[in-house]
């Protein structure tokens, strides 16, 4: 086999999971199907997946391993469950709802969050993908951090490192792989990688302390790859991010943490990393650091191009590349076979769904929290803040987050980063139904800086209009918002935004009717 | 076989495009995976899908069939290209564009209609569909009918009869079955079927006049099918709307347009039937007055439990039945065999839109008008109309009414039914570039009655601050605003509100880059 064609195998490259070219949603970034049939023809050996529903990365998925020369990793970023990316499958509450969970009750918790892991990878499983990028073992102890937040399982090493060892087993044990992410730990940043280099400022004794241990529980259960942070570590590192630094990989993940199978990036594309080592060269960089895998790169033949040109130049050797193609086929074949055809994988998912909503409604009654007494007293205005309108997922047009406050006379009014900024006084006078469906940071999205929900919660309690509060997402704000309530306002949490997190948030406000009467429960 | 399984043949349920019954978006009106397997079983001979992209149609569709102990018809109301309603495939410009082309260049439009409804019929006949609820063969010459308006091939019988003739002749040509539809005529309403019962006060003489041409038309081109309206018609039965009139079935299409072949109801779960003669006597009081198939019952058991009772009591004979069966397997045996797997079809499909989408570029050049100068002057804001934001798919995140005027400084802002009243002074005083996303009736969606979009642009103008004026959709509202304007300020207007649509309008407006590099033009 030819030296680029080997190389080719290290990388994965994003694609939509929508069939058709016209169909993806961000062009730019997701290679049309003539290019994925150019790059799987020419050996590249994986891909990440994003879009689509569950039927169609199943038909994705097979049709990506047929135009392939050579089996693939078919990966997503489905860390709370397959339905988070993919509709139709399981959607689940976030980890760090567990986390919670494990604070009081850690067996319950562990059980749990093993279930979660078999959930996801089963799904994984059914629909053709082999490969789940999680766990997120990042500790999320800076409430302010934009990019990991309820994604990680605890805010705590203690919670999130004995949940993430459970995740990876419950998920490797369907026969999928796992993936330990963002190492060496992406929990303590305010900013987020995506659009800049986060800097950590901690030494090993801290790192080993907080940061390490959720990673060396997911390496100690197995868990099959690891994927490197876009974040600067000047204690371990002054001069190369994590991602493309020896000492990060190879000493501290390697040598002194001892995991030996696969290492990936985090997406090359990102702007920490292509902004300032161009598409070819970042590649070069880390693969040098000891990375197997090249995820995302920005320009894949400028990847290659690199690469090959290290390996002609002496730069890399030919036992650095048989160790990653060795790591990677050994990964492969620690995967369990996929259905063969597309309907059969779905017909397993339908039986697979109906199982799992158990465990759905389970993970969702035991993060639920609620105070006050309802229900709100309409008619009144429902305000239901989202991040953004077009295209969400958490509100279907029969979302019970509009449907159920209707029935009590509650009009929706939805705000999102495209309605302009909101004014008390557009309000009307009335009592108003504030529904919050923020994750993430919780002062984003509002122009100020500020938090315009403690205002605005302030200023409807002063003028006695508050009919009830729900937060769904971002523990933080539901912490500092249900701190304001008098006793007698209804109000109630879930770390969950889908459907069935509304309807069981709207029960526990008074605003529920019968659960089972519009499918989302199940 | 029993007579209640030669009844079940009669029937069409609906079903949702999804493969999954979490899926579902109106649980209360889609069958449940489980109930159609009972069904299938039991003999229905048909299903109406809605809802899911064309990669899951196409695996509905097979599941469908193989559920089925008969051969299906497998229909959907693809009026405007299969991807108005299954994303993937080809969304065409409304019906009515061509009836504006067809006014002043009969050849052109004629030519690009047949194109129209063979571009339908061969991706329908890709994906599984073998039947095509279309076309709509109402004039619309009420500018204020909410329900037919820009679905409706012209405002002028002529019009009309020369486009629907078209496109029966290129969607039958194809392989699936058309459907004329709604007899005798539903362009002349200004209320609302879906809500109650129209009535048309003309007679026979006006409806030969004006009304009945496009049917004749579609009729003469050998269209497969006919769909009954849900309308009274006093001077032909004072009693029963059409859909129940043997009047108007029996005798009308029958005997004097000697229609021979399959009449379908509208969907009698439709209020102005289902409300006023039960599920089981409204199917048989359609199968009375001489349908042969039953849309969407409103209780499939009902209907045929009242069916067979028609059987048993004498009601009905064996020979209609026998009847009727005998058009519904005709039907059938003109129908092409759709491709044995999904992917086969998806692949096809893919093949498809790529050449279709010269004829959906044609047809949105033919059909664009504009005026004025551009580029509107930014920074300013971009106040966007949509009916509802909530899964838009006219909208995603990067659609070209979003992204084209923030080149140029313009700040996105939504309005539709949950953002809450248009106050004028909540829009700042800078520039407003206005984008009305606007179909059916002009005057729908404001709260005082009025057309709200008339008052604004007065406004605007005043203040001058209107930097540019956008309409995607009516026809009527655009010729009434676009007389507003003076001829400096830089208006557009297309039928369509595709994303491909809005590229052409923000283009002619001065507000277009390369086209080609955001993949919405194919």
């Amino acid at each position: 086999m030819s030296l680029r064609r080997q190389l080719a195998e290290l990388l994965v490259l994003r694609c939509s999971g929508h069939l058709l070219d016209q169909q993806r949603r961000y062009p730019q970034w997701e290679a049309s199907n003539a290019e994925l049939q150019h790059w799987l023809a020419e050996g590249v050996g994986g891909v990440i997946l994003l879009g689509g529903s569950a039927a169609e990365l199943a038909l994705r998925c097979r049709q990506l391993q047929q135009w392939a020369s050579t089996p693939l990793l078919l990966c997503a970023d489905v860390e709370e469950g397959v339905g988070q990316r993919f509709e139709g499958a399981s959607w689940l509450v976030p980890p760090l709802a567990l986390g919670g969970v494990h604070q009081h009750n850690p067996t319950a918790a562990i059980e749990l969050a093993r279930a979660y892991g078999r959930c996801t990878g089963m799904e994984a499983l059914a629909l053709g993908l082999n490969w789940v990028l999680g766990p997120v073992c990042d500790v999320n102890n800076n409430p302010a951090n934009p990019v990991i937040n309820v994604r990680a399982w605890g805010e705590t090493s203690e919670s999130a490192a004995a949940l993430s060892r459970a995740f990876t087993e419950g998920l490797q044990g369907s026969g999928v792989l796992g993936c330990a992410k963002h190492f060496p730990g992406h929990g303590d940043t305010a900013s987020d990688s995506h659009l800049e280099l986060p800097l950590i400022p901690h030494n090993l004794t801290r790192l080993n302390a907080v940061e390490l241990p959720p990673f060396k529980a997911a390496i100690d259960a197995g868990v099959a790859s690891v994927m490197t942070a876009h974040l600067l570590l000047p204690a371990l590192d002054p001069k190369r991010p994590a991602t493309l630094s020896p000492a990060v990989l190879e000493q501290l993940l390697r040598k002194e943490l001892g995991f030996s199978a696969l290492v990936v990036t985090d997406a090359l594309v990102m702007e920490a990393i292509s902004s300032r080592y161009g598409a070819g060269e970042a590649a070069a960089l880390a693969f040098e650091a000891g990375a197997d895998l090249i995820l995302m790169p920005a320009d894949a033949g400028a990847a290659l191009d690199a690469l090959e040109a290290g390996f002609r130049s002496g730069r890399f050797s030919s036992a650095r590349l048989e160790q990653s193609l060795h790591r990677r086929r050994a990964a492969l074949a620690r995967t369990t076979p996929s259905p063969s055809t597309a309907q059969e994988g779905l017909d397993q998912l339908a039986a697979m769904t109906a199982e799992h909503s158990g465990l759905s409604h389970q993970l969702l009654e035991r993060s639920l929290e609620c105070q006050g007494q309802g229900p709100p007293a309409g008619p009144g205005l429902n305000l239901i803040r989202v991040d953004k309108s077009l295209n969400c997922p958490a509100l279907p047009l029969q979302a019970p987050a509009l449907i159920r406050p209707a029935q009590l006379g509650f009009t929706p009014r939805l705000i999102d980063d495209l309605a302009g900024p909101l004014k008390l006084r557009s309000l009307g006078d009335g009592p108003v139904l504030l529904q919050l469906l923020v994750r993430g940071n919780p002062f984003r999205g509002s122009a100020d800086g500020g938090n315009p929900w403690q205002r605005l919660v302030g200023e409807l309690l002063e003028q006695q209009r508050l009919a009830g509060l729900a937060v769904y997402g971002s523990p933080y704000l539901w912490r500092e918002l249900s701190a304001l309530l008098p006793q007698n306002i209804p109000a109630a949490y879930s770390p969950g935004q889908m459907p069935a997190a509304q309807e069981l948030v709207l029960q526990a406000m008074g605003l529920g009717t019968c659960a089972s009467d519009n499918g989302f429960t199940d």
